[in-house]
């Protein structure tokens, strides 16, 4: 009874395969298809929890669950360090996923959620800009140009005739590094501006915020004048008292959270009262037609994070690890012949291969 | 950025090479010295949560997680499927334990969390019944002679001089099988009986009761005599509505729960008011002494099921494979040479080893 282990080598080795660009494509296509199809009596996403700390450092580490009844039960580790890139040169977002079969509890599969998380984010925000945005959006304002900002780039791209990317960050490194980090995946030949705040709002058609701004510290842009139908990808809020975007902002625009409970507690949504929000996210997706109107006025994606969303890319990276034979069976769980018997192993005789006993 | 992995053969090497009885005896002391120092300012251990379903079969799926703070992370996820053994061949409780990092969220380790839950559930069973069970206590009684009672005697026989076991099951396989499933520890010799349940309740000096009884078939025994200094290990109840032992015993004894608040939503602690509940097992072990007259009247250790317990067998594993070298790095996390770069490895130069390009 094996679990599936993906490593680092074997995510790479997919994704330089299947293409950067087809994987997101393919994600994109198939979160549309698991929103469209979101039946909460089909499948049970228990609202996501966590530790909260100050020390060692300030960070969180959550778990989101999700169960597909009778197929699958999702547990995402997901840990935030906004210190980690500059004091540990590691990923701001370190995640795993892990999927455990419901027949048995037996572990079926542990792989990477980093880049999955960093994808799958960047799916959402163009699945929400798709319905939400102008269909020929081409100006793509980026606060904030850390890892996120790839990905939202690289989604968005793959959906709107991209022809200028108007970035700005506090962190002059991550400016600068910006356009090398945007290389690898195909493009029209956007030209990337840096870009003072307020120009960056003022001209963007749509603009996705994912900043590691702290607690109350935020928004990370002033209330202004923006485009009449500018869209907003609001990802980097997930934490309660972190918020990105004015209130005058949101008050003005159509606000989708991708899950509304949640985004009241952790996104721009803590600004807003039940009555102030729209459509959520599946609800958006599912009835994309009758929401076509807002594409002319502002609209706000809260997204906060689901693990809906871990699921479609999970399911994904599996399907492909499995086409390919990618990936390394290794036997964790201690089964014994006798399933009663946790201590059969040491016995002098018995079906497993006998171990040295030393101590 | 590594993650150790153990194997089930890791696993197994471990304990042979321990052997089986010092690795209960150093879980034993370990778990007394964590419940001593345990302090909530300094460990925090949310209530439990799951997955609880009747298809594909009935089972449950639960994560238990800990914050050591300033050390680790432990995430326990944990399988029940009581038709397991008969219909799979596996065991009804299949378990992981994964342990994270706070200063990053990196996932440091992954192992079995089966064979652990088995053998630090024996542990707690041993400490409770050490505080709270007659010193001379010789004859043992098994309800339910599953996993989880070859443990709960191998513990209690470390701790205890049993001379006698008197067993019984509702599956005579178990009852048949059980005499070889404990062969693999060093005992004095104890004679085994099975034993019809109202005559092993009347004379075990100690009571273990670990079935998979169905939710609300309980109690697996009546209301009748026993010894007056009865202590039991009441450790199959994990689930609303499921309870072993009969409430006319629990109004009668000690009773100390492992997690009061658990307890009372899926232990025999369900059947009483908060008024009728004893110190928790903290508690109790933190003060030993001032409980030691309780040792003549009956007790109850109402074991639901804790990630102390876990915390405490993962950091005793880790150690000793980090002693033996033993267990395999993998580098699952996708983590680049600039943490803001995602798709890094897509480079055609790059500091990682070059994949090729195909699809």
């Amino acid at each position: 009874m094996k679990t599936l282990l993906l490593s680092q080598s074997d995510l790479h080795e997919i994704v330089s395969r299947v293409g950067v660009d087809r994987m997101m494509d393919e994600l994109i296509a198939r979160l549309r298809t698991a929103l469209i199809a979101f039946d909460t009596a089909e499948t049970e996403i228990p609202v996501r929890a966590g530790f909260h700390y100050e020390a060692p450092v300030p960070g969180l580490i959550e778990w989101m669950p999700l169960l597909a009844k009778n197929e699958s039960v999702l547990m995402k580790i997901v840990g935030y360090h906004p210190d980690s890139p500059d004091k540990l040169r590691l990923p701001t977002i370190l995640s795993t996923l892990s999927r455990y079969d419901p027949t048995s509890g037996h572990l079926l599969a542990l792989v990477d959620g980093t880049f999955l998380t960093a994808m799958r984010t960047g799916a959402a925000s163009a699945l929400a800009s798709q319905a939400l945005a102008k269909p020929d959006s081409a100006t793509i304002g980026l606060i904030g140009c850390g890892a996120q900002a790839v990905t939202q780039l690289h989604a968005l791209n793959r959906m709107f005739p991209v022809t200028d990317v108007l970035i700005h960050d506090v962190d002059p490194t991550a400016l600068k590094t910006f356009r090398d980090r945007v290389a690898n995946f195909s493009s029209n030949g956007f030209r990337i501006h840096p870009t003072p705040v307020s120009e960056l709002v003022a001209s963007s058609d749509i603009l996705c915020v994912a900043t590691s701004v702290p607690i109350g510290a935020g928004p990370v842009f002033a209330a202004q004048e923006t485009r009449p139908w500018l869209h907003v990808n609001a990802v980097g809020s997930d934490f309660p008292g972190k918020i990105e975007c004015p209130r005058d902002l949101l008050l003005r625009s159509f606000v989708c959270p991708d899950v509304p409970g949640q985004a009241m507690r952790e996104g721009e949504c803590q600004q807003l009262t039940a009555a102030q929000i729209g459509a959520d996210f599946a609800t958006l997706i599912k009835d994309a037609e009758s929401y076509e109107a807002l594409r002319l006025r502002t609209s706000v994606f809260d997204s906060t994070g689901w693990a809906l969303e871990d699921q479609v890319a999970l399911s994904l990276l599996l399907e492909i690890a499995q086409a390919f034979d990618l990936g390394t069976d290794i036997q964790i769980e201690n089964v014994s012949m006798d399933p009663r018997s946790p201590y059969e192993f040491l016995s002098p005789v018995c079906g497993a291969p006998r171990l040295r006993q030393i101590g």
